[in-house]
């Protein structure tokens, strides 16, 4: 059981956590230092090997500061002013009381004068991806989605006083849930069955006498952090005396084991296929005599030897897996689920985004700044693009093109050529680290030039210094 | 190497064929004996054990009425004469010349007068579905498709005398050539490599000089028969003196331990996600970084680990294995890909289509014969059917509503309400015995007759004697 | 009133009619001396211009056998034992009773089995299109349409004695209800409103209240004709002492002045802005702030202006209507509705169906046969073939190609070459006159041969004798 | 010809038109005076009834500083850094040398680094949607396309010194080029032909000896103005010491009385057919034979009869036509079309984008803040909605949630309930003027309250005075 000391937890605050962010080249140690904030004072080493995928988790910190910055309801008011919020689409409006859970969602745009009567009226206000309209969550998202190799998600929860949003159910997700404002009463239950530990999908709504009894019940306040993994049946209340606003980031959505098979079996069966003629060898002439549901009660041995040989085929299958092909593809799925980067200060001014080259005084300046063997470059981040095989092809697939609406682009890539590819390899083994244009593994020295130019227009190259205005 | 005696192998015409075939009760038996005229006299157990899908095998008759009755080219004239055959859907006219392999479909209907023209000018024909137009061949490959639990499907093939039709190519079908008028020239060739041995897929066009040496060259004449199995190239031309007819008949296309594999590994996959939560466990952090083709030359330590982690899941996957239902997959195939089955005219007699009921002198008359608790009954054929599990239903597959022309029609089934379930299998395994209605295992005794009833109309059941007329 | 005479009326049998048409050249004559045998003793003048689409007649005849051999029940079993008729798509089983018109079709095959138990428990049948089935009814129909210039269609129905198998209803087609065999009470009512005079849609069902008093009420015996115009209601029950068996010819479905307009207005609008800038003007600015259903209760004179201005334009939208170019899209539409003729042996014997071009004694024999100059040609039918204009390209649509099953073929149609273009149209033009092949409109002596050819390998020629064989 | 004066014109500068342009209530006084004000010093009046549609016009003001504000380069630049501006979407890069035109565009993101090496090697810019970027534009065309009746929109063109962007060619709308910087040379040519006149579709690229001598051949100034038709063939090309900058306002695309007809046509036969017996009577029975392509020489009496009848029912179409009903379909495609209103500072606070109603101190305020019968309102903009009928409902149509991107955004309405369309109507027709929520023509009180605040809440409803808070 973790502790809930008395004490208040001191820690940075965003601001300054962003600050030191800003300082680390490395976008995975970014990553990491980051979700080290979020979750200390336990450490990630502690958390990955006894918390997550296991069992909940509280941190109470007694300091309603901690996450201050992150989101607040006056940045909830500003976002439905400023920005066209669409019921059902950005925003739903859910309540649950005597053991109904119902939407009120009505069509068309979400504006202050309705959404806070509802809210008034006791209905509480989900905000389904706040990354949209607050750069602060995109940034955090985007960072800590490095952290988990699978996309982080968030959703901002707003509850009036002694009203409850929604019914007891689990979700498919590693969930995180930060307290920004007010309290909330939880409870948390363990999975019911073995086959609903780690889920693959959501649970509908349960009743309360469906769930049992909860194995943790706290009242978290500002400040406060509760994980808890997939399929930990939850359930959320507002106390009489206080509202409650909280995030919840999420992560690891089909990012299982099985998940990869599922892209990783095809693919094994079509090589075992094409390698091995045992798997293209004929079936038995009467196979259809004995086997089948039909015949499942029949006891004839050619249904033993039958099934012995298929399952013996499956496992020569393991080494026909073309394991790394598959990762691709789920890294594929990845770059295009990603968030596109929030870039530093520091981070624009040395990439395509601050270059010189600009309109002013009636003519184009300073566009003959060009990149040179001498200019040294790393990539913008450790996970921005990564570099698959398709057929003869080598494919680079990015984030910088991606939108803050989920999906929104289709997947951003483009085709590598061949005497490009090293370079483009060694561009990413050599990340975080800077190297001369002059120093990457092409033949023809112009072609170092211009794949070079090609990565910092795309936006995906960071030079070391900010390329001169002439 | 088979021998090529010249003492005459004589054999029951196929009319005597049918004759005896029809005494037979069950249709496994009467496929195994119809195969085993075709390719006497090697035997059916030495074809499978020594030749099936290893090797080329010959059978020289030196009697040119063995497959007499099977087709012919005056079947060919009469077929064009009384069908909408279409060029390019039922027939090809093609030509190979000068190491150039060309077709010369017009559009529209191919009428005698065109098509005996293509004919004269050196063109080969190729009749696609012979078994649409042809009693005969449909009789002979509906009853083959239960030899082969596999579709058996043919085309004939009508070839000039000093021609070519086709480039050496090899098929990713069983073929066996019928020689049924004139002489062909054919010469077979090893698969080239390892992988094309009994391939999945058909191969493109060959040169001469891709395809090596043959194994097998030899004039076939009437009443001989070729085997070879996939993948074998093949290669056949008319003599100077003599035109050619054949008909190939081939099986076993998609029907390898690899096509089963492709139905089962998602149901095994499904199960396990579902029932071992290692399937459902989350993917390490970190492992983009160090899987996927861009680190495949890395030297990581977690790669291996990796790597065995997933071949262990495949391994385990085996366990999971939904054999039955797979194989109801595949079965569900082969009853879509079937030709409907050609009644005897004792089956007719005995079938729905035999009963009196009829229009008479003014009059709907003996529309009250019905099937008793008395009445004898089994299925038409043993392959006619098939019982299948569908979520909760129980659903019966069956080829009896078939077309000739391939997959014309959708696959024909329907749900069998569950106290018709067991006297359902019961049929089935009761096959080729009669049962009385009344020993169906059903509890309620209407129910029996109600199943029989259904089964009848369908066309699925004969009964042991004809249903009297009033 | 139309007479009801006691004195049978005599005509030839319809063997003997199709004797006699076989013998007419033209085959609108035939279709009009068929139309004529049907409506005996109206004349066709007297029939369209007195009764066609205007009110019902009745033709009695007292005489059972005049239409016999068009079909009948035994016909009705025949087809139920040797086809594939589907429950739904062929045939119909419906009751009507109490007032509750209800459809009793279970899935799949119809079979005499079913069928005939149907038929007995009170049931109606509906063969829904029997000219796929019979080949008498395909000819009557085919040869009909060319007399309405409007697809002809029919269906068959069956009625136990003493029952209804329909509530009262409109049809949108004009109806020839031939009874065949027993007899039916019709009681037949005038359209309700000027608005279901002449229908573009059928009636739903009505309810006996709906619909008034009969304008006609008859009870029709085999040999009688009642027809009544699109729009009348009409309602038949059989008497208690015998079944009716009728079937009902129809024609003139979407064949009115508006359906042409619907062709034709799209067209001339695009001519007019084309070729008048009148119709390319802009809008008045401010047109919106007065026209429109929110004002149309205002009172401004602009609207009037406005509303003129558009009529005006209507009205000299007349000039640029494109009529021959709509009539060949209704054309187009009616060959794509066609039954594809049925030849005489005479017409086999001196089409393409009749060359004596064969397989033969092991070889392609009288392969050589060929049109020449002197061969003397026409159309095999006034409607088999028509011309239109599409773009640049001229095409000629035709029927041989189509299927006795409505729209199951795609619109049969190929392009004529230019060099051809005349020729065609001197053929159309000419019919039902030979002519030679020298005498065809081309310039090159080698063109007529080929279109000649083209022509008749399709199956749209006749020569004036048959093609000698060599 | 129009004189080109060297008396500079001054005018006020556009920010003190927006200035008074905000004082004005009526949005369509708002609309044309921005249009007098883009080309004083011709009248309005002047202009529509003397040049619009019919020749080129050309305002010179040696004034340079006239259109400061609109439009900028300096606003290019900052748009390419700020927003995802793609390549072949937003911008394209085009070339025009040596009578060969050709695009340049590579995928993706158009950044400045980019854009203005384009630029200095020669390509003009053009920029396709300037209002999703720039909100000076958004509003100046949200606000014309109300003195047009139809949609306005616009493209920026930034041309290098001493290049041409694109050939000759015409256009499908009319157009305003304003030129915002530095010099253009222009020539205008007539249409070539009458067909050419005010054409429905733009021209491809023509060649510089296809287009004939120019009509008009000018430099255009900054400050210039220069209109011409749809259908005036024109080019532009910079001089070699100066780049140019322009913007071209385009309205009236597919908005003539031909594209009215276009959706009347069909809905007046529709009625026509339905009222009137003349257009459901049958076709003659051989109009085949006289009539469609193939008989079109033929000198048939017929011929006339039936081409005199179906212009007939042409001409009679014109009293069915349902005017009002079509108009509304074009106004529906209008406000579809619509840029979304730009609302001034004053609307925002009287609208339901101004009301107090906020989140605050950790609670929502002002919630109680509502419309009762005193509340004064009035709808935001004349063409901001518009009631339509669809079968039997009642339709508003509204353009307050379009998308500043052309068609982004589904047609927005909603169904007016039948007891709130008298009081929308009563609004419709009201504007400018404000009026009581009591005095709406409901006959529930209730029901004025409901619908004020359901057009409030939509965003369609100004409040006299903004809501006080609590």
């Amino acid at each position: 059981k973790l502790p809930g000391s008395a004490k208040p937890l001191v820690g940075p605050a965003l601001e300054t956590v962003f600050e030191e962010l800003g300082k680390i080249q490395n976008s995975k140690e970014r990553a990491a230092k980051l979700f080290q904030w979020f979750i200390s004072p336990i450490s990630a080493k502690k958390f990955f090997s006894e918390i997550w995928e296991k069992k909940p988790a509280l941190i109470r910190r007694h300091n309603p500061d901690y996450y201050k910055g992150l989101f607040s309801t006056a940045e909830f008011d500003r976002i439905l002013r400023d920005n066209d919020v669409q019921y059902g689409v950005n925003l739903d409006v859910t309540s649950y009381s005597n053991g109904e859970r119902e939407t009120h969602n009505p069509p068309g745009r979400a504006l202050p004068f309705n959404v806070w009567d509802f809210y008034k009226n006791g209905c509480s206000l989900r905000m389904l991806n706040p990354q949209a309209f607050s750069v602060t969550v995109w940034n955090v998202l985007s960072i800590l989605q490095e952290q988990f190799g699978s996309m982080a998600g968030a959703n901002v929860y707003l509850t009036p006083a002694d009203t409850q949003g929604f019914a007891p159910h689990y979700d498919d997700i590693e969930a995180f849930v930060v307290q920004l404002e007010g309290k909330k009463h939880w409870r948390v239950y363990n999975p019911r069955t073995k086959e609903e530990v780690l889920p693959q999908v959501s649970s509908p709504n349960f009743s309360q006498d469906e769930i049992g009894e909860p194995i943790l019940e706290v009242v978290l306040e500002a400040g406060d952090l509760l994980y808890f993994p997939r399929g930990f049946i939850h359930q959320g209340d507002c106390l009489s005396d206080t509202h409650s606003l909280h995030i919840t980031i999420s992560s690891f959505q089909k990012n299982s084991w099985g998940d990869l098979l599922d892209k990783l079996l095809p693919a094994a069966l079509q090589i075992a296929i094409e390698e091995d003629v045992e798997f293209r060898q004929g079936l038995p002439l009467d196979y259809l005599s004995y086997m089948g549901v039909q015949n499942s009660e029949k006891d004839d041995p050619r249904r033993t030897d039958f099934t012995e040989k298929l399952q013996g085929l499956i496992k020569k299958l393991a080494k026909f897996a073309p394991v790394d092909a598959a990762v691709d593809q789920k890294a594929k799925d990845f770059l295009h689920d990603c968030l596109p980067p929030v870039l530093t200060e520091e981070e624009k001014a040395t990439s395509v985004f601050g270059v010189p080259t600009r309109w002013e005084d009636g003519d184009a300046r300073d566009v003959a700044v060009q990149i040179n063997g001498k200019t040294k470059i790393r990539l913008l981040r450790k996970c921005v693009a990564r570099l698959c095989s398709e057929g003869e092809a080598v494919i680079l697939y990015h984030t910088v093109e991606n939108s803050r609406v989920y999906h929104k682009e289709e997947p951003k890539f483009f085709e590598v050529d061949s005497e490009h590819t090293d370079s483009v390899e060694f561009l990413i083994h050599s990340y975080p680290t800077y190297v001369t244009v002059e120093s990457l593994p092409c033949e023809i020295p112009d072609d170092k030039i211009s794949i070079a130019e090609l990565l910092f227009e795309k936006g995906l190259l960071l030079t070391k210094n900010p390329l001169p205005s002439s």
